[in-house]
């Protein structure tokens, strides 16, 4: 008989090396997925993404916000990351995950526009601060004029995906109500130019004409961003889905854990748009009675129930849980920190993909500084958030390449931008904006979104082209004019001798004949003999 | 005194609202970054996926691979995929979460070559059947000819990242000693073409001419890639990471969990190519004492020893981690699948970015069955998998696009790949693919990986620069050829004239002219006047 001892075979040799992988070892490996892939985008992506969590925290609690961001430069390759905020604060127990463990937020599952969606970005910077220099991030918040602050030092250990709390004790923060400011010590690399934060604060500066902003480069030299509008967004409302856009499996699994007793009573709470009737019809389809208890629908049954859906007449969503920035505040931004002689703005009504409400923008600022022999300039935007890389792989920039700019009156060769002195600056409000990748820089493909935002060039487009009209008709007068005036002094002279005028008489015709000339030009009369063909 | 009842401020409020995402629920909504974008892609990643798991799996226990990949189309847009292997298959405990859990495996940390590397794919590919059919996955196992298979349904708890098992048995699997069979249905779009699994499966054959491939397609014409050699790819070995490689942060964690009792043991067993003098070498620059403890290094310590490997010269890695193709081989593979009239390889050695050994090859053919007026087509691989998606962000296109092919013979516009009836098969070898994104579909532009990438193709265009050379005389000669003999005919009838000759005399002379024609043509002789300027 053979021996007990059992011999290891393949596949057991090979199942001891299985094992799970935190989602911190699997992005600090893939940083670059985040927008770590090199020193200067790493210290961007960390200031963008403390930002945006401040802005956010302020739209929150309907506060004016007041951001101090600032870069100290410790070493060559070596720098400090300050940003402070005026917003609601973190209470104590919760500061230790927002900071230090991956997907750990309160806006992934919410149907609402915010800037932050995913719950990593944050965490993601102390992530990488810690992979580079060692260091643990320092965050302090204070949620209560009346009581102390909190201060932590954190480190995310790895292997776990959990918070490490190196320090935690209460401080003074004095002169502050409440409010947030994070530390993070980092390898990065500061520059001046397109990419840089500079560039991105000046933008956030824009779409965010309400924000105070303060920014102080390693250079110490401060610059202020002071609101254009004391004006707040308009609040974003939390929406339920869109039965349009949930998928067969999502569907299923709301089912299984409903507690309701009827399908008439979930697709009527769970979802927006469906009214009693709606859900009658659904399940008339379907043949599935409107009083099934949801989580004991069958597999075959949800199938119908899914395809049902698709066939029936819905409501659009609810767009009250989008906040577009709005003409006149996009005008604003745009004059607050471009010097043209022309801007003019459009808000598209709100719209829908995959069941998720969204809305395009467009400001145009033209001449003025701008100079005229570049290709246009285009800003992305995207929840107010400036989108900085990617741009050719973006949905913006490929509808604003797609647009017919002659139309307009602009220059454009094929497949290109215009060439003009303009700044073209475009956003999308969404519950959900489709990135491309996690580290939020291009927007996906979708028709929907393509169509919209053409058609907001468009609209600015008409108006430019107005605009452009009637600029170069006056040009051609002026230019008509100044080539008679020179020969008015002559006329007056020549008409002095012929009708034997004196030196006033000579004047007043001078004047006279100026005076014609300034006048706007007259309409060709009627009986005006027209050349035909 | 104030009531006992506690009013909520802002951010107690707003903490309830905080919580964890789980890895899955991320990735369903964010599937596009796996490659799950649109319904062809899906069923064309998913099928990638599970081969790739198969091959690496047969590549475990050295076996020549037979895998059976078969698409069965269930409703318009409902496809079931099923991929059979002979690879060792994988023990009962562990097939719920290798199928049904994201982050899961055990390729993650190992420094070797193989095609997957982040325990993502497979589980996506589940994650994706049930959310888009509401279907669970059918898996079968067997790991031992002389005992039963294991059958499993399963399906991705979303909110957990654990596996949910639906169904599991033990079954009769006949004529099989070991093996997985893997079941998926899923929404997606099967169609031919350059982006499609046919062509993908192509590929594979290529890269990978040890495996016999069956292919059933939707409309059940059985395709066979039958194998073309019976040798082994070279096992790749497991290496120790470089200490070029090793950022601060992960050194700091090295040292703090090391269970070693000096630094000189530390770095000598944890590293690959640091011998007891280089350690020595790197503690002296850094000022710690080569006895001190790993897990009691300081901050500042662990800083200076981190700089100090950056001044130390250490040995570039072992390459004993990569498994190349092999000029033969790479010949072999597009031999097999593309008709062409020349054909040439080259294998650069190895060489390393960031601490990562990685290897370039490269692999023309040229000419025959391939049309000359279109670009030169470009076949990306990546650790033997093809890579079909986004080849215009991918290091190997940017490469392609900045050689000189006027060097080579080929005609090429600015910028442009050059126009050529030519096939260009490209592959990266490496323990760690740089991929520009999860969906691993584009290589990242790493300085050292593009400057390889040229030279391999440099070496290739030189070899084919000889051929197309001798080609484009022999061509000449041809043509001269052609036109003289054209004439030979007159010229026996003037003879024959001239110096009244028989019939027989002229046919003669023609023969011996056409004679003279067909040899090789003479060398100028010595003293042959040259024109000079």
């Amino acid at each position: 008989m053979a021996t007990k001892k059992k011999e290891q075979n393949h596949a057991e040799r090979l199942a001891q090396e299985q094992k799970a992988i935190s989602v911190s070892q699997f992005f600090e490996r893939n940083r670059h997925l985040l927008g770590f892939d090199n020193p200067i985008k790493a210290l961007s992506t960390t200031i963008k993404e403390l930002v945006d969590n401040s802005l956010d925290a302020c739209q929150e609690i309907n506060i004016l916000p007041e951001l101090t961001i600032q870069i100290k430069q410790k070493a060559e390759k070596k720098f400090i990351i300050i940003v402070e905020d005026n917003g609601p604060g973190i209470v104590k127990e919760q500061i230790p995950k927002v900071f230090a463990k991956l997907l750990y937020g309160s806006k992934f599952s919410k149907m609402r526009q915010s800037r932050g969606q995913q719950g990593i970005g944050v965490s993601a910077s102390v992530l990488y601060g810690q992979l580079t220099t060692g260091k643990s991030s320092k965050i302090t918040s204070k949620i209560d004029p009346k009581k102390p602050a909190h201060f932590y030092e954190l480190h995310i250990d790895v292997n776990t995906n959990e918070p490490e709390i190196v320090q935690e004790k209460e401080i003074e923060w004095l002169n502050k109500d409440h409010g947030i400011k994070v530390e993070i010590e980092l390898e990065g690399k500061y520059q001046r130019g397109r990419l840089s934060v500079d560039e991105y604060l000046k933008q956030t500066a824009i779409s965010n004409p309400h924000a105070n902003i303060t920014y102080i480069p390693p250079d110490n030299k401060v610059v202020k961003y002071l609101r254009g509008t004391k004006e707040l967004p308009k609040e974003p409302k939390e929406i339920q889905p869109h039965p349009y856009g949930v998928e067969l499996g999502v569907l299923i699994r709301m089912m299984k854990a409903s507690p309701s007793k009827t399908l008439l009573h979930f697709f009527t709470t769970s979802f927006s748009r469906i009214s009693a009737k709606t859900a009658k019809e659904i399940c008339d389809k379907a043949n599935v009675p409107l009083n099934t208890k949801p989580h004991t629908i069958n597999h075959q049954q949800a199938d119908a129930l899914f395809n049902s859906i698709a066939k029936t007449k819905i409501m659009a969503p609810p767009t009250n849980c989008l906040s577009p920035i709005g003409e006149d505040v996009l005008t604003k931004g745009l004059k607050k920190e471009i010097n043209a002689e022309f801007y003019t703005a459009a808000t598209r009504p709100p719209t829908v993909y995959r069941g998720m409400p969204f809305q395009i923008e467009c400001a145009f600022a033209y001449g003025g500084d701008l100079k005229g022999d570049e290709l246009m300039k285009i800003m992305r935007f995207a929840n107010r958030v400036p989108l900085q890389y990617m741009q050719s792989a973006c949905a913006i920039f490929k509808s604003s390449q797609q647009t017919a700019w002659k139309n307009y009156g602009l220059s454009q060769s094929k497949g290109a931008l215009p060439t003009a002195p303009m700044v073209a600056m475009i956003h999308i409000a969404s519950v959900w904006v489709p990135f491309t990748s996690e580290s939020k820089e291009a927007i996906a493909h979708y028709p929907e979104i393509v169509k919209e935002i053409k058609l907001a060039l468009q609209e600015c487009g008409r108006k430019l082209a107005i605009y452009l009209r009637r600029k170069k008709k006056d040009a051609e007068v002026e230019r008509k004019k100044s080539y008679i005036i020179k020969y008015i002094p002559h006329m007056g002279e020549a008409l002095k001798e012929l009708l034997e005028l004196t030196d006033a008489q000579s004047k007043e015709i001078q004047v006279i004949l100026k005076q014609q000339l300034e006048a706007p030009p007259e309409e060709p009369k009627v009986g005006t003999t027209v050349k035909t063909k």
